[in-house]
């Protein structure tokens, strides 16, 4: 497949890490880099050997690129995605698309009336694990789904104790965060979330910004024909020694997956039904960001899907919002 | 110690597979049955070896006996209990105590008043598995408590699915049937619960009473200088295919029960923290009943505390009724 030209929008730790190596290894190139102080993109360009750097986005989406990824702090998303897809430039966003429902809605509206593609960076739709998951569940291998549970919680590394936890940062505080993420892996699993009941904490006792730094979640979930579905979350900044999870029940087995929710995994799909237990067959080898970028590059060559669409960003910022509002309010938020 | 001579009220399943054996393991004898239906009453008694089987419970408080184990429908619990109490007999009462909080709190108060043991029949706080992680969490094993899991989701046998899935039925539902059993572990675990938010929903086909058999519930707990404390339950009637489990989390640490909340187990204690995970020994040869009818023989004795007190009933029952009301009401439920 042809390879595409990218132009990333913020100098970021996630781009550092993770994307730059993505885009090469889906074949893809890296023309430079936006960020909004001139040193910190040059220093970054020449340290992932960027041939271009720039404080302007206008000169940034006037390169000859075919696609951007935005990893800008959350508040920006909105604006830089809707330059880069008028300027006609594929989108791939950082998580969350957008701080409101309404700004995720009109990029994804915005994308489709361009013919172009917009994709959220949600790492874990793409796992091979959650897509065996749903292959098996989509094949009927537990019967009619019944609940999920999703253990998503982990210690903040000390380097990121930032942003995440200030109450007046944007997209600050665990259930942005995380509770996102496990929305983004539980609404293809399960059909359309429809309320959402969110119960969420302050812990740690370095966390000083004032955001929530744990959250519980029940979220309900329905599908034409179906019983209804109830899934519940653990996201936590604080916890330091427990394993992430994914548990599924249907009518006639259960599905576990072991580090189910983390970046870097030898995670374990295990089918127990009235057979007995069996752990499935699933390779893990492939990074979740190659995954995720080469899924991108076939959809804009029109041989396939991102593996969280704009649509899928949306629903997924959706959940995680209507658990803010929950947990402030203390009352269950409908989605529908 | 002293035996105890008891008088049953209520010809239950339970009193029969479990209680009466209980009680005489425990070292006690049975004097007779009350049953509302003569039929039942003298069946019961005949059975099972009782001398005496009575319809007249006035006339079952007359006998020569210590104390009573209610097991009678949930809506008789509180003036059965209340008669016993005034009568000068000690009362293990089934789960729920009463319909309502108030009724058990005075249940609770009459018991003080007189001088007599009061105690809730819940089988699982005194299980040696659930005794080992309160000894575990209170020598500090993992640090400061920050949040903790109950899977409780199991398949409701066949032939119990009768009142339980009433509507109109008192006591019915997964949440008086099942979450009231999670908060009789969590409560004396975790502190003093301050908040219950739930989602229940109507799964099983052959549900047709109408009444809640899947249940997801958080409840914040607190406790004088610690962090808050958030503990989710997930509760249901129609999942076949799930182990039980605790899970507690704390800073230093986390425990994870395996099959911690049934009633026959050889369930296991895992402890992971900085040095790794290990097994902790714990023996699980004594059946959880036989546990519960010699604390309480204890108790009465002045050698003792009953596993479950008739305040740890009353304030199970407090948290599944706000459990119940906040799934009705979509709204967080504070109880203090």
């Amino acid at each position: 497949m042809p390879a595409l030209r990218w132009g990333l929008i913020g100098a970021s730790d996630i781009a550092a890490t993770r994307v730059i190596d993505a885009i090469r290894s889906s074949g893809g190139t890296v023309t430079g880099v936006f960020s909004g102080s001139s040193d910190r993109a040059r220093d970054f360009a020449k340290v992932h050997g960027l041939p271009n750097a720039t404080t302007d986005l206008d000169e940034l989406l006037g390169w000859e690129i075919d696609a951007v990824y935005i990893s800008s702090t959350n508040d920006k998303h909105f604006d830089q995605a809707c330059r880069a897809l008028k300027a006609g430039k594929h989108v791939l966003c950082e998580k969350p698309l957008a701080l409101d429902a309404g700004e995720a809605a009109s990029m994804v509206k915005l994308a489709d009336q361009q013919g172009l593609i917009l994709a959220a960076n949600h790492h874990l739709p793409g796992s091979p694990l959650h897509t065996k998951v749903r292959e098996l569940v989509n094949a009927g291998a537990i019967g009619a789904v019944l609940s999920a549970k999703v253990a998503h919680a982990v210690l903040l590394p000390e380097r990121l104790r930032g942003w995440r936890l200030g109450q007046g940062t944007p997209g600050s505080g665990v259930i942005l965060d995380i509770t996102c993420h496990d929305a983004s892996v539980l609404n293809p699993l399960l059909g359309e979330p429809v309320a959402v009941s969110a119960v969420a904490v302050q812990q740690a006792d370095w966390n000083t910004g004032g955001q929530e730094d744990a959250a519980m979640t029940v979220i309900r979930y329905e599908r034409q024909g179906h019983p209804p579905v109830l899934a519940q979350t653990h996201d936590s900044f604080t916890v330091g020694f427990a394993q992430t999870s994914l548990e599924v029940h249907g009518t006639e087995g259960t599905i576990h997956v072991v580090d189910a929710m983390t970046q870097d995994t030898e995670g374990q799909v295990v089918l127990t039904n009235g057979a007995g237990s069996r752990t499935v067959d699933v390779d893990c080898s492939q990074d979740l960001y190659v995954i995720a970028l080469k899924a991108f590059t076939a959809a804009v060559n029109g041989t396939g899907a991102p593996t969280a669409t704009g649509k899928d960003g949306l629903m997924a910022l959706k959940v995680a919002l209507a658990a803010q509002e929950s947990a402030l309010s203390g009352r269950t938020v409908h989605l529908i």
